[in-house]
């Protein structure tokens, strides 16, 4: 039977939400850009912002060094006898804001926006991903500590900084620390609804594998007037490699890519037929028709179930204002690979290397550096946590929560399982159209609201053992 | 017979040098960078310093407004009786100097350096291309003037400041003062030696078609996570664009491209057998060793005579530091075609525009920017000019000169043969190894002053009418 407390946690969060709004802005004008060095100081300050708040809850937060990374946030409180013990995870760092130009408003300075459609939103890098999902989580907590003076259960909080940079650091820092980590169950909040009025809990995340490819020709940039024609372009050479990535089906070409790939339950196969996810629910919105995935295969598996490729940023030769009739001694490309089932990152990587070699003439060469990356996860079905969640997913939103996996990675439900031996629960509030990780990145107001509903609900179900 | 003078003004030029290279250098510490609007300053800056040097060898020279460009500087001189007026070309705006820290010193603090093989060098932007050559018929001219008082022969000075920018407004600007340009011929000196020991005349000169492909799909930056796999990637259209571009024997597949592209008469392509230019000479200095032009073909051929395509830059996506998730929403590549013979640069740029549209989706879009394009020119072999300058070269350096191609571009020559019914005297200096449009470019000491000393000796031919 349910919390007698929960109506009046519930109601404090409606009554509290523009206080929690003030709390969430508050952070998000902190720039923690985690990738690019120059924003460390302001990485470091985010962490001592949720630190601080953490504490405000009872929680024993203290900001960590993390060996060669951001520091993380790592605090506990313990819950009432009998109760599980959850470690929760986040991230305050947010990825890079390029291009500028394209944002209507500061990334770092929150505003409240009314969509074309009329929902309302909170714009700003990190809106979504993750500082606005870490906080639909805090404040639940934040509610139940006001109307019960404690939380629900026993939670440990773990919130880093690397996880746009790849996580840097942490796997070695959750071990340093694992008997602090101890707990029942994980708890993550980075994925998304499946549609505004429909929420979801994540049972399959993709893996990664990240390589920056770079290709020298001559020892310097040439004209191309003197020596065009004869002289071996790197940009040529890198766009031979990107074009041969793929074949005309949509499948990748790298060899082996396909090892270890496996098909979903047919189970959860036929609910995914059954949600008829059409290609212009998906693209229509970012303005795009035509699905580039495998021939033969739906479009909600393209994004959730089949691993992909795709260069995520390619330079080489002249890009200022105007023309230059240069030959560049360099060309490089960032290519990313999402992996599924049981694909090996690093022989994905290998794999490509070979494909590279086989692309870069005898007389250049060529470079190939890797990045952190991941195994694909996926969750038992049958977890008891995941139907708490559905049951309190239920009684919050108009219609019943979908169980779903994501394109996306989150490289630490990996270590939580292997060196923690904890299941994580992923239940988030991002909507397909937060524009993450891009200009005008929001989150709505409704994904923000109903999340801390959401979140306290689930507390409420988890505490009941 | 030659002239009497010419032992006294060849003594003076020896004498003269090192305040010829004075002079030079003060010209190359303007950076007269013309394709970014951010240096206009400086390149009105150095048309003023060139216009005031000839000032002071009795030249009424101007800076003159062209249109839409930075300023020309135009000024004459009157000859004796009887001999003829040429018309001098060369231009004072320089590359950019990206990338920057490639440079060993400053590009605009012109160091004299020692070569590794012990030839003395001049290193700046601009030293060779073209503020250098420039000088050495200015400085020719000066000693002219110091010793009989006056110059040989009449002279016309048109020194342009958008040659590196694609002469923005010169044609029109020639077409403006077509009087005031009337000459017997053209002397442009913004060409090659064969090499070290051996000067050349430049009888053809490539053209140029240039063109800015953008390539979009969604109508934002996309997280690769939530849409990769189904989402279109442009930096994946574009690759496939420039793969294409090329066959494996290393013609360019743009239809209709080799239209109008003529063979060299035989006597040329003998005396070019002759040369017996090697891969190793020509790329053996540039780290490289495999010519990637058409098959069949000599690599002189490849650089002097046959059409090419090169990506100049391309741009897409995340290019910061670390690593970044996107699938961007745009990518960018500028694309230059050298020309030869009859091609006509708006059918290039047309077929450009015909395999680009060929291979973007139809829910994707792509846009075409032409920059200013060039035809081809081949000069009359049996041009009297022609014979003078190899008279001259033949008596200053150590091997007889050679006519050669140019592989590169300068657009003025047709429009002075159009516009003004003249020939060009196509005589430069430069080496293949002067690194221009690249880091650290050079202008070797000789041919500083054995430039000077030729063009001495050339005007001196031409005086004899």
């Amino acid at each position: 039977m349910p919390s007698p407390h929960l109506d009046a946690v519930l109601a404090r969060i409606d009554a509290d939400l523009d206080a929690s709004l003030d709390r969430l802005f508050s952070w998000l004008r902190i720039p923690s850009i985690s990738t690019d060095p120059a924003y460390a100081e302001h990485c470091a300050a985010a962490a001592r912002f949720i630190a601080e708040d953490l504490a405000s809850l009872g929680v024993s937060a203290q900001v960590r060094d993390v060996p060669g990374a951001h520091p993380a946030v790592v605090g506990r409180v313990d819950g009432p006898a009998g109760t599980p013990h959850a470690l929760f995870y986040g991230h305050y760092d947010v990825q890079p804001v390029d291009p500028l130009d394209l944002w209507e408003s500061p990334p770092f300075e929150p505003v409240r926006k009314t969509l074309p459609d009329g929902r309302e939103a909170i714009v700003a890098r990190g809106a979504c991903d993750d500082k606005g999902q870490v906080m639909t989580f805090v404040e639940a907590c934040r509610a139940w500590k006001a109307v019960t003076g404690s939380l629900p259960i026993g939670l440990t909080f773990l919130v880093e900084g690397e996880e746009e940079n790849g996580s840097k650091g942490l796997p070695a820092f959750v071990a340093s620390i694992r008997d602090e980590l101890a707990a029942d169950l994980a708890l993550v909040c980075d994925t998304t609804q499946w549609d505004p009025r429909t929420p979801a809990v994540t049972a399959t995340l993709r893996g990664l594998a990240y390589v920056e490819v770079f290709v020298r020709a001559a020892d310097r940039d040439l004209h191309s007037g003197l020596f065009g024609g004869a002289a071996a372009n790197p940009i040529h050479i890198l766009s031979r490699i990107v074009a041969d990535l793929h074949d005309e089906t949509g499948r990748i070409t790298l060899e082996g890519f396909y090892d270890g790939v496996s098909e979903p339950p047919p189970e959860v196969r036929a609910r995914w037929e059954a949600l008829g996810l059409t290609s212009e629910q998906l693209l229509g919105p970012i303005g795009l028709k035509e699905p580039v995935g495998e021939r033969d295969r739906m479009i909600i598996e393209m994004v959730q179930s089949r691993p992909t490729c795709d260069v995520n940023g390619i330079v080489g030769g002249y890009i200022g204002q105007g023309t230059k009739t240069v030959i560049p001694a360099e060309a490089s490309a960032k290519v990313s690979f999402r992996l599924v089932g049981d694909q090996d990152p690093d022989a994905v990587c290998a794999a490509m290397e070979k494909h590279v070699a086989a692309r870069v003439p005898g007389d250049c060469t060529f470079e190939i550096v890797r990045h952190k990356g991941s195994r694909a996860i996926a969750l038992p079905y049958d977890m008891p946590a995941l139907a708490k969640a559905e049951a309190a997913l239920a009684a919050e939103w108009p219609s019943a929560p979908v169980v779903i996996g994501s394109g996306g990675s989150i490289p630490v439900v990996g270590d939580f399982k292997r060196t923690l031996g904890l299941d994580s629960l992923l239940v988030g509030f991002g909507l397909d159209d937060d524009r993450v990780h891009s200009p005008n990145e929001k989150y709505d107001l409704t994904s923000f609201h109903k999340g801390i509903r959401s979140w306290a609900r689930i507390l409420a179900e988890l505490a009941e053992g």
